[in-house]
Parts: C-alpha cells; sequence; structure tokens
C-alpha cells in the first residue's frame, strides 16, 4: 500500500493506493465519528464489490445502510441525489452518519454532494472503482451533479475524509473506460511532468494490458499531481494557473459531452479529444511544434482514445456551449493551453478565429 | 446607520442596520467581484421595494437580473431552486456574479443555498426585510431548502459578503410576521442576556408599536448576539453551547411546523410555542421556577405570538418528528434548555417522561 497525502489545513486526508484495499475496515473505522455508514454504489459496482467492502465493516461492528443507484451519467442529477437523500432519512442518518461512495466518478460526485448538502454537512470516504475517479475525481473535493444546460453545474467544494483506491478493481473495469481513465493520466504528463509523459509513452501497452505494477505508478504520480495543485488552490480560485491547469482540454470536453448528450462520449473520451484541440491551438499560437502535437495524438490513440472532434458538433455550437462554462470569467473564455509538452497555462487571449480553426482542424 | 462584525477570518462580513438603507447601492458595489448582480425576490416584496434596490445599482453601472418567485414557506424547495438555477443559466451568469436576497428567511434561505451550488459557490448578499431575517436568518449563514421529511434538511453553511437591515421595510411587515420575529429577539434575552429580556419586557409595546428607535436597539442587540455566536461556533460543531444554544425552542418547533404542515404555522409562532415547552421542561428539571416560566408566556404573549402546543398535534408524533431534527447526537435528543432566564445549556439527559409532560402541559 502507499500512501499519499492532501494538504489541506484541517481538511487534510490520506490517499491510499493498493490491492484489496477494499476490505480493509480498519483503513475505514477510525475515520467514522460513529459506527454509522451508508455506502452508495451502483448496480455495475454492487454485486462485484459491496460485499467485499461492508462484510469487514459488519463483522467490525458498523451499521451499513446500502444505496444501489442506476449506473450512468445521465443519472447524475437532482432526481438521483433525492433518492440518497431520501434513504438517510428513512434510515435516520445524521451528521455523525459517514457516506461511503463506492464507485466510478459519477457516484464519487454525487455521494460528495449529498453529504455537501445533506443536513448542512456530514463526512464522506471515497471508494473509487475506476481508474478516472482513482486519478482524478475522488481527489479534490469538487462534487456535484449535472443541469440540463450544464455539466457539473450544481455542486459544493466538500473534501473528503479518506481516499481508498483499490487497484484490485480496476480489473473488472470494461476498456473503454480504462482508457478514458488513462486520459487524466496522460494529461498529468502533458501538463506539469514532462518525463512522466516520456514514462507514459513507454508504457501505455502495460497499462492498457493492466499491468498491476504499472497502473500503481500512474496512479500513485497522478494523485500527488492532483494533491499537490488541490493544495495550492483548494477552491480554484488562483486568478492564473492553480487548479485551472487540470482543466487541459476539459473546456473543449464539456462542450463535447453537453453537445453530444451526456453519456454519449465519456469524460476521458471528450477529455482526450478536446487535450488535441487545445495541443493544436497551442501550435497556432506557436508554443507546440507540429511534430509535438502528433506527439500527443499518438500517444492517446495508443491509449485507446478519440483524437477527433465529433463530425456532428459544430464550432458555432461548440462556442455557445464554452460560453455557458464555468471557466469563463467576466464573459471572456479563460482557456488551459500548452507552453510546452510538461507545462500548462491559463489563457485568456486567444483570438476566436484560432479556436474556430483548432476545432476546424481537429474534425474528423 | 449602525455597523457590526461578524468575525470569521476570511469570510467575516459587516452588518449594516438603519432607515433607507435599501437604496444605498455606494453599500453594495465595493463587494462586486464585477458588476453583475441577480436580485432574488418574491411577489410580495418584489412590487415593494425592488426598485428602490435596482435604480440605485443600474444607476452606479451594475448589470441587474430580476429573478421573482412565488411567496412563502412551501416553496422553499428545490423546484424553486431550480428556477435560480435556470434563469442563472439563462442570463449567463457566473461565479463573478453576486446574488442579492431582497426579501424574508425564505428568499434569504433559498438565495444563500443557491449561491452556494451554482457553479459550486457564488458571493451574495442578504438584504432582509422581514424582523425575523432581519435579527436571525440573514446573520450566520444557514442556507438551505427543506425536504417533505424534515425542514432545512437539504443546505450548506454559505456566508453573505454583507447583510444591509433597512428598517424601512419594517413598516409594511404584517402584524402576525412582526410578531413571529419578535420571538427571535426575545429567544437571544433568554438565552444569553437577562437585561436584554428586561428590556423586551419593558419595551414591547413600543416594538409591536413599530418605534423605529425600539425596533433598531431590538434589531442591533440581537444581531450582536447572533454574530458573537456565530463567530465562535460557525459550522453547529461545538460539542455543548456554541450555535446550537440558538436553537431555544427550534426543536419543538420544528416538530410544530412540520406536524401541522409547512406554512400553517410561522417559523417564529412556532419557536415561541417551542420555548414556552422548553421552559416548561426546565423548570420540571429544577432550574426555573413557576413564576418564570409564567413570565416567559406572559411576554411572549404580549408580543402577540401563540405560547400553547397545537391541540391536534400528538405527542407521540412530535416525538417522532423531532428525531428526525437535524440536533439529534447519536440518536439522543439534545435539546437547548434554560438554567435560568439570560442563560441557556443543551441538555440530552432530559426524560423522556419529563419531555412528553412538558409538551402535554403545554396543551391548549
Amino acid at each position: 500500500m502507499r500512501t499519499l497525502n492532501v494538504s489541506l489545513d484541517s481538511r487534510s486526508y490520506p490517499i491510499h493506493i493498493g490491492p484489496s484495499l477494499l476490505a480493509e475496515a480498519a483503513l475505514i473505522v477510525p475515520f467514522l465519528p460513529r459506527p454509522q455508514v451508508a455506502v452508495i454504489s451502483n448496480t455495475t459496482i454492487a454485486p462485484l464489490y459491496l460485499e467485499k467492502l461492508t462484510a469487514p465493516l459488519l463483522a467490525a461492528g458498523v451499521r451499513v445502510t446500502e444505496i444501489i443507484l442506476p449506473d450512468g451519467e445521465v443519472y447524475k442529477n437532482w432526481e438521483t441525489l433525492n433518492v440518497i437523500f431520501d434513504a438517510l432519512l428513512r434510515e435516520r442518518c445524521d451528521r455523525a452518519t459517514t457516506l461511503i461512495a463506492l464507485g466510478g466518478g459519477v457516484i464519487g460526485d454525487l455521494t460528495g454532494f449529498a453529504a455537501a448538502c445533506f443536513q448542512r454537512g456530514l463526512p464522506f470516504i471515497q471508494v473509487p472503482t475506476t481508474l478516472l475517479a482513482q486519478v482524478d475525481s475522488s481527489v479534490g473535493g469538487k462534487t456535484g451533479i449535472n443541469h440540463p444546460r450544464g455539466k457539473n453545474m450544481i455542486g459544493a467544494f466538500w473534501q473528503p475524509q479518506l481516499v481508498l483506491a483499490d487497484t484490485g478493481t480496476l480489473t473488472t473495469l470494461p476498456d473503454r473506460e480504462l482508457s478514458a481513465g488513462l486520459a487524466e493520466v496522460i494529461k498529468y504528463g502533458l501538463i506539469r511532468d514532462g518525463s512522466f509523459l516520456t514514462w507514459c509513452e513507454a508504457n501505455v501497452e502495460r497499462l492498457m494490458a493492466r499491468d498491476a505494477e504499472a497502473l500503481t505508478v500512474a496512479i500513485e504520480r497522478s494523485c500527488f499531481h492532483k494533491a499537490e495543485v488541490v493544495a495550492d488552490d483548494e477552491r480554484e480560485t488562483a486568478s492564473s494557473g492553480g487548479r485551472a491547469l487540470l482543466n487541459l482540454g476539459h473546456t473543449f470536453g464539456h462542450a463535447i459531452e453537453t453537445g453530444m448528450g451526456y453519456g454519449q462520449w465519456l469524460h476521458g473520451e471528450a477529455v482526450a479529444a478536446g487535450m488535441v484541440v487545445a495541443a493544436e491551438l497551442s501550435r497556432r499560437l506557436g508554443w507546440l511544434t507540429a511534430a509535438e502535437v502528433d506527439r500527443v495524438r499518438t500517444l492517446l490513440t495508443r491509449a485507446g482514445l478519440p483524437t477527433e472532434w465529433p463530425a456532428t458538433l459544430t464550432v458555432d455550437r461548440a462556442l455557445e456551449l464554452m460560453a455557458h462554462d464555468k471557466k469563463v470569467i467576466a464573459g471572456q473564455q479563460r482557456l488551459v493551453l500548452l507552453k510546452r509538452l510538461g507545462e500548462a497555462v491559463t489563457w485568456k487571449d486567444a483570438p476566436e478565429a484560432d479556436i474556430r480553426a483548432a476545432i476546424e482542424s481537429c474534425r474528423g
């Protein structure tokens, strides 16, 4: 087991990474203000891992409520959140109950937001079961739900007490979701760690083959970067750089996700295509060479990810969707671009013509 | 104009109290990260005060979006919150937009929770127009909505940037709501300020007659106490005392509000009847004399408030509702009781038989 720490004063918390952590009740119990938890999972993950998690907790004398939700990004909404609230009220959960998110990013975001809002705030624990959630969404405290007009529009910053990244859960992850997680892994290399990018290029086939050792390295390095960025800029208030740099490819990616309809593209897939647009735009601003853009495209392709802009999403529609993005400041688009491979920058002066051309040139 | 400060490190904020503050755009503008606000009000208050607030803002070059909601506690729910979100998205509001709550406690709670959740957090300003909101709900950062199973079950701690308590708005307040506000004013006397309680007894008729000077004293003294308590215990985490003491009468009151159906009893009315039960229970524990309980009952009656438990709400049902209250810790009822007039205490050892008897003896 490897352990990292997210340093946030009184809200600091550990991330444990390793095999079979799910069943280690001893890692969880010390964090419970009262031996009562509500485990929130979905219909895909629960049959695989719920009992592995709950049996040791029950054996340790913890009262466990199970809340099983339907699986999918389309359920990341108010109605599903209310299913959680109803269950918590029915089971008389209160501020000393700990919520445990067992699942991917959707379960983590829903559970975290439920924890932030229920009775104005409960403790919660992240047990991410997808690569994407392990390297990104379970760390950093961003929680929330989607709104018909935009992704993650409603939410809160709410830090977990603990993150348990059990690498064993990745053995049952579908290939497409493994790839989606690799998009975020590669992102850390692109934005702040050129040598990790090189490592990814050398090891992408091992990662695709779910080599346990390679995955552990990738998760630990990713969480290290995420924790460092979040510790410096918890609430994404830095006027430049900071947490915003984690959004490389995300503004374009969110436009794809929303424009194509939630659930059609996986988040990581949209981010991958978005990162190619960001790289292409960086080339147009004179920061990357065409060869470097190709290097990005090639690595993402080897990781099983799409690199082309969806043919049916027009540039006009994409720009309209991007204008609703949370990262718009004072009406001005603040994009994350690459000064070089391994160094990102937030940039608000990209000419619209260049943005349009970058999207067009990435079209399939 | 009188000014108090709520001391919460980086989240500190001023409370201004006085006549005609609504129209003082100069008090608001310095707090706006961008000259753009969304004013949230209701169909009762907007015709009276909205233009008084917005005209000077518009003259100062501030872009103003108006969001007018239906009036009433029954609308303090997710559907109404979504009306706010829809309008904010339609008007392309973002993290630099400031929300302004113009109205009573329902508008303040809805607006504050919208500010807490929209894009994971916007700044907001409270402009309370009821006595209850001016002396209680606009100060302290508690925001939220009701759930069919309980009041304020979903919410957040989210502090405003500024509170403007314009005493002029109280001239149009219905008598019943004025009285409801006085319940909370009297509460501050009961829980931590015996001399203020005596002042209330001497001045209750002036307050009922809306004597401007008396109201200003009552609001300032109330906000002083609220600010001091909140500064010591922002998130209601103190294991005893602290912010919980503000809940004198509230556990019983919430049972009345929920049990009788939202909107039948005003919050302040339910708190008044709840404070009488708390006083009666305190007598049974040997802390108050029967004469002191009568003193409480008499003052509340002079303030136009109900002091009898509703005849149709059974004790069994009340205890069931109270078990769902957020102030239940580890399944144990933590009540706020009076050690003497002017000193409250949180108490978890009140025997159920005494709780039942106290409610029964207050029945109409």
